[in-house]
């Protein structure tokens, strides 16, 4: 089941540089993990911004929850999420 | 060289029934032109609104303007669009 | 799975009353159809306005949108739909 | 009566660890006797944010106010409340 | 038990003085007569606009929404409620 | 002359307890003084949220700004106030 | 007393071009009485927009309201009116 | 040339209050020396508000900027300007 | 003096077609005539939209008023106009 | 490929001058080198804000995304990029 998610980063500008390489290292790793796993199809950057808008392949709301609040840059983030579904005249199988 | 486009449609509710089927017919075999061509790598319907999320692939802003106001239905719709580009963290090598 | 569904109507002021008022007649019965379904968990009337915020419980975002497309009201309305997951704090069975 | 609550939490991403967390462990308590009592009918996680909508039944606007400001993590929250009735279609006793 | 309710009222230009005329007549003895039952407490013009914000008193949501879609110009109004209730710092025995 | 005022009330989350109740008791001292000149007719707590609606009965426009800037909370205050006159349908003589 | 209003003209694209001149002219007309008058202090034309920003010196809120619901183009507006006062850094007389 | 110029002061709450206090009056000095030089034509307090409407008569758009940057109390201000011009209905001359 | 102009464009989609073309015909005309004269320096489409920012050099705000008021589609366009001014880091010697 | 880029800059007050010249210098550095290499077309000052209009010529949303990042002031920066296309009446051959 697909959703898009819109994900806004903002860390504070006085974070020390190492705590905050630290948390985008960590989230880089999370991220290649979902995408591996099949769960986050799709991670673009919005041009210009500290943004991306992603699409992500889960089996419930509950699902997407979870990988969402794990994300090491939750705390910083803002997020909107919305529910998609297969359109009548899309013609990719594995956009459903 | 990748965007997100967000179409919604507000067509007249006092169009004649045939009118607007025969707008949506030419809709449908449009679009699925394009996304055999590649040109339009995915579409989505938002649940619960007569709306869509693409992705577009086009050769520069020029392109994708032309391939939007080709769309039977862009009198009818309102459309916003925002330019992506490759995520660092991206896996797939088709997301460029 | 939960959703929220909010729904603001808005027929045009000039319908005649008898197709207003039909349309409204077959709306409730499908309203009450999907609701003895258990699709349609709870709606609630939004105090002053013609709008209601509802709560569906569809087994994906699919089959949600093809219950709200196929409202009677449907092309006269403006719908926004969250997706909701279980509270952590939640103390009831059914609320997932 | 019922009223629809959206409660957006924001706790300052410096706090300390114990502190945020003390007050969590209150905030789950305190919800959960308002469930158990019946004034806190439904609590629904909104996916991917921290946030929640709720519905409450309390007798009147004050005693609402009284449960709301009692909440632990009000101080950080912002809360915006919607006055629901009952709907003329809907089949629930339960839902007035 | 106090609302705010805010009325913008938006009447087509082109409606027939006559009809027109005739709602507002019958809204002001609807308006007049539940301001004389207690249930209107005040109403008050918003300065240079078409629009008036005004206190009601119901004895719950469900009849503060009877009496709202009751006005003769309820098709052709924006209504949003506010649910009010008594300030610690009231001086007024009558605000509650 | 009437006016309604809404204020937002933001204090710091970090002010010291004491602070934030001094202010406070010189805040409902104030206000009641006000009430009780009649400046300051009514005031209601909006339901959920640490703000009001309120109505005063001022002179002119310069007045209630003396009034308002006067409030011990004004600092972390967000107001906007609406000009009100009489309503053509009101039968309140003190409602001018 | 001063006040600020802002007016956004909307006049129906099909409008026949002599009503719809007929009623700029009237508009002209009431404009120039209220300006020497003292009531409608300035009148300046909003760059590229069919709206302007003017300056109104009222005795209350309740002239106002009647001067402005008296403008032939009334139907025609959205206007909103912002209450002022003396700057106190102001060194003009009759800016109060 | 004219521009209306809408100005929002936002100093921090826990700026020292001699620091703050030898702002206001440079703010006031520069205001007034403008205010003589007729530059700045008009400026009035929106009621309720640390804010303000000013009137600006400049000779283009870089004097206007160079203006407002030389504000003391710019660093704490929200600015927006909207160019102004002669209304057709305008009996002033010096609104030009 | 340069300011920054978007126009929005919105006609009726019931316009007749060549009524809409003649209009087309002359907006063309008018704006290149306004080109080569250098009072409209740019013009841009946005993509996927019936819009444009445009960059205008006129000698006042009048000036740009009765150009903008004079463009055939004036009555079907929403503007909005930024004024802008020479940028200190700015090494192009014309665009001031 | 041409981009409208809107920068809108936000220092915190509270930062030691020395810190934000240093910033600002390099700002203009980078800003001027690009611009020298045809990259940056065209900056503008929005009157009255520490923000500016920018045209940028690059050859891809790729391109166009590490330019900005690449600003010293880029993380104290709100960004928007709207993505342009020749206009069908532009007469410059050097607007594409």
């Amino acid at each position: 089941m697909m959703f898009q998610v819109r994900m806004d980063v903002n860390m504070p500008t006085d974070m020390p540089a190492d705590a905050a390489n630290e948390i985008r290292v960590r989230e880089k790793a999370y991220s290649q993990e979902l995408q591996r796993s099949g769960k986050w199809r799709h991670i673009w950057r919005i041009t210009g911004e500290y943004a991306n808008y992603s699409i992500f392949d889960a089996k419930d709301n509950a699902e997407l929850h979870e990988l969402l609040i794990g994300l090491p840059l939750f705390p910083y983030m803002r997020i909107s999420v919305t529910p998609l579904c297969r359109h009548p005249s899309s013609i990719r199988d594995d956009d459903t």
